[in-house]
């Protein structure tokens, strides 16, 4: 299964393909434009290679490098938002072990994001 | 004067020239690992695109963020601890105006960097 | 309703009253340890006004300021893990615009804490 | 020397010396205000157990520990801004391997508050 291939914390495959479905629901309404803000993304490290190519004012570099890093933050608290709103409230009203594990997890991905 | 004019963002070629050779010689010697780890970077931003075009789990695409997000803190501080090194000791040498520009100039970018 | 008055977001009279019997079943249970670790927090603050009076070494506060920092955080993280377990599940599984508000409003404080 | 006994980083007895006297310089002209702030900063922390002891709603405690950290960090920032002022350009100025020792240092104190 992709996402338990691709996954970086462990949770059981059951758990992991319901979440997967109803996470997948989470963000694939607003997909194209996370994808559109992930290409962005993109081309601002693009751009930082070709400022620090043509040796750009290292304060200059700063600033873009700010700027990106508010940019990703923003890409995870919406995913964070559409995560809780879908795969963990999905967990909560079902109950049970798998819930509990949800909100753990969901606590150590916020916990990574404050340190980050 | 144009250090005065060469805040954060935009400044004239002169003061940038003035500090760019300082700060080149700053990031010039390792020049290829700033770009080496910047490509990683963007590498990450199109893995990224790649997770969420698979619908892959919201938490494993946070990880990647969290992870992208303390590599580009990484080379934000690498940068400016450059910086500091060359072009803020310069200044600070020459003394004047000019280097309460770049000690001002500096302290903004580190407010920068804390905050995002 | 202390609740209410002591807020900084908005939420119902209903919703809150409710949230706020499970919120203290939240923390209630290690109501002790935050506020152990809330009491070391003050004394931190106290020990760097006493490094400021007597002209301690600014790196030396830098040092303390950042361990305080961490100190606040770990408690914001299990605030808001005990706020998820507890008032934004029951807040899930009693469903409609409630746990709506609830969702919304704790992304909000997660958005918050990332950016602070 | 007390700077020497309380500080968290090695440095020389001579380089300490000579930066305590300019680093006290560099705050002792706003040491009452950031006595003020870290008074505030105290009060605050005694607000927060006052919240937890009355079982507030989780979402205002942890708004008050927003507002505390941003206050933190911007004493943090005053500071540092003071030190690379005053203590940093005074030793870049004398040059030498304490100048060095002093960039490093102050290099490691912005990191640990870009990751704090």
């Amino acid at each position: 299964m992709t996402t338990v291939d691709s996954t970086a914390i462990d949770h059981e495959d059951h758990g992991d393909q319901q979440c997967h479905d109803h996470a997948a629901h989470g963000y694939i309404s607003n997909k194209d434009d996370y994808l559109k803000r992930l290409r962005r993304i993109e081309g601002q490290a693009r751009g930082l290679q070709r400022m620090v190519e043509e040796d750009k004012y290292c304060i200059d570099i700063l600033t873009q490098v700010s700027a990106m890093t508010k940019a990703l933050q923003a890409v995870a608290l919406g995913l964070l938002e559409d995560h809780l709103e879908h795969c963990v409230v999905d967990a909560a009203v079902a109950g049970g072990p798998e819930a509990e594990a949800k909100l753990k997890e969901a606590s150590q991905a916020i916990a990574r994001l404050v340190r980050s």
